[in-house]
């Protein structure tokens, strides 16, 4: 029988306004908070100024480290991880897409074991943390409700999860902060939250009950096809990328996620393809992994509006702009590194995928 | 806009034999356990046995207090309290139905506070507590997955909630403890279940996540009705009935309960009568006090599979044996006392209930 957990315990804090509604949870962490953003984003959308007052109200003091980019490196969470303990913080605050959040996540246990080299981070899951914080400002990556935090590792050529599963204290979804964001990202993230939202559902580790949250974010991901297809998105549409965003990340914090993701990085790494459009040049060749009549697939395409997997390639072609070209060589290269590191490959529930059934994911996808 | 969150910090096994599958999780708590159970049940459905083998394994001693009975009071917890202060235990363990599981988060507030007074349940909501593990052996309470424990307080003829919001750690849920139940027992803990699902669902704080997941619960329960009516049970049907139990426990935990649970209490603690087959003699009237149209009613009862408020007035009398008489000083003193503690009437999404609403819920349901 498969586990019917279903856990989830970061306290989430919903709505426009939301951080100034709620402020007085943050006292509960400390007297000082590191804020953690990108360098323009957390400025431009809001979200920095609103935490600042809130904690200012509830008389927290605060320093900022806003040199996050995308797909954080390992320098950039030691860096602030010195930054937090030459300061004091009791708590750290991630604000933005993934970057930000999985970054503060990394910098919260970095922080609360000075003197310990950065190997902690993948090497002991036990180790300490400050109390975390996390404000999403993309509605893609589900950060603020799961465990996970990827960092880039440049001396392996690839990213790393840390050890630690670290969920967050508390999150503050607002999709007010989303209104700025551009086409592109808007969309990249969206197909990121679909991707969760499909791999959690289609994985081994898939629960009754996750399966079941799993269609919720679906058919609120479903109701915004249109919406990403014409490039426009209404407040509602913003609020509903926003859930499924969400519930996508509650998904994988039950189940974590699988081919697309494990096969994406190299994408991302080497091509510099965003994280969540990586994924979406997959899902069809992913989907087309399984049976021909799995109910799975089946129910997930469903919940979409899709009537096939060759519709999910056409959708993913409407909302993505994919300009790259890739070389056999290029795709040889990918399979081998996604081969060394197997463990998504293994929540692939049908088989044991082999070097031929990787291979022929990133040729379908990508030649 | 409501709250989105679903905050569920309960980690939860499940299936047959789950206990001894993951029993490596309880040396986590510590050294020595208190087992809080009933007199019998825990001995006759194996629970108890599963959990000291176990501990054992694990290398914790424990010490049992078997005393618990329906309902539990205050001097029971305060009595088990002692036993865990003398015995020095780390974590308590609660084996049966809501009574022990409710008991045993109470005991561990009393136990990890040394001399204080039993007061500190009612009036310290951020006192202490030891870690609990929760084992339910009934499919109604949710007790193992909210954050709720109820306790009987006789010099003021009622019931009370504790004041600590308190979550079990883990809780393992293996429904071959529910083969032993007799039929009244489950059907009366099932329809429990069943009222957490629907009072969650109509709660003023219920969030669209807590809806959908009430309605996962809710068509758990539908497929149970013939089950219930007909009064046998498969391995199938206990497994659903503790999946609808469990999911009602996690959306209680989001919205609290509703007007059965409140006005239940009273036909409890006056009459004796079983809590679930409380809330089920009072869940027809209760669904008539919303408008004839309300959608959220009409949304409940189409996941059970019913076309009207009769339909589920009809359903209860199927599942349940009430044969109690009540006067009419019976009813005008439970509306009397229901409006002394009005919390659970102001989840009442419509309108603010008065005591003519009271009493014609009572009067409907019992006369
Ligand atoms: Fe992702
Ligand atoms: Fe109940």
């Amino acid at each position: 029988m498969k586990n019917f957990g279903y856990y989830m315990p970061v306290r989430t804090f919903y709505g426009t306004d939301c951080v100034k509604a709620h402020q007085d949870v943050l006292a509960q962490f400390g007297k000082k908070a590191l804020i953690v953003t990108g360098r323009h984003s957390a400025k431009a959308n809001g979200a920095q100024a609103d935490i600042t007052s809130a904690l200012e109200a509830v008389g927290c003091s605060w320093v900022l480290f806003d040199q996050v980019g995308e797909n954080p490196d390992l320098e950039t969470v030691v860096a602030a991880g010195k930054l937090a303990q030459e300061e004091q913080v009791d708590f750290v605050i991630g604000i933005g897409g993934g970057s930000p959040m999985d970054a503060a996540k990394a910098i919260s246990v970095l922080a609360a074991n000075p003197g310990a080299p950065s190997d902690i981070l993948f090497n002991d899951p036990k180790a300490k943390t400050l109390p975390v914080v996390e404000i999403p400002t993309t509605a893609g990556t589900g950060s603020e409700v799961t465990q996970y935090a990827i960092i880039t590792l440049h001396e392996k050529r690839t990213k790393n999860g840390i050890v630690q599963p670290l969920f967050a204290s508390v999150s503050f979804l607002d999709p007010k902060y989303m209104d700025v964001l551009s086409e592109k990202v808007t969309n990249n993230t969206a197909v990121d939250a679909m991707s969760h939202l499909v791999e959690s559902y289609l994985n081994t580790a898939a629960s009754q009950l996750s399966k079941e949250m799993a269609k919720i974010g679906l058919s609120y991901w479903k109701e915004c096809i249109p919406a990403l297809k014409a490039r426009t998105y209404t407040a509602e549409t913003r609020e509903k990328l926003m859930m499924a965003s969400a519930i996508g990340g509650m998904v994988i914090a039950q189940t974590s996620t699988s081919i697309p993701h494990g096969l994406g990085y190299f994408l991302t790494y080497e091509k510099g393809i965003p994280h969540g459009r990586a994924n979406g040049m997959l899902m069809q060749a992913y989907l087309e992994l399984f049976d021909k009549e799995d109910e799975n697939v089946k129910a997930v395409l469903d919940c979409l509006g899709l009537a096939s997997t060759e519709e999910m390639g056409q959708l993913m072609k409407d909302v993505l702009d994919c300009p790259e070209t890739f070389t056999a060589e290029d795709l040889a290269y990918y399979t081998k590194r996604a081969l060394e590191t197997p463990q998504k490959l293994l929540t692939f529930p049908c088989y044991k995928l082999d070097e031929k059934d990787v291979l022929s994911v990133y040729e379908k996808s990508l030649l």
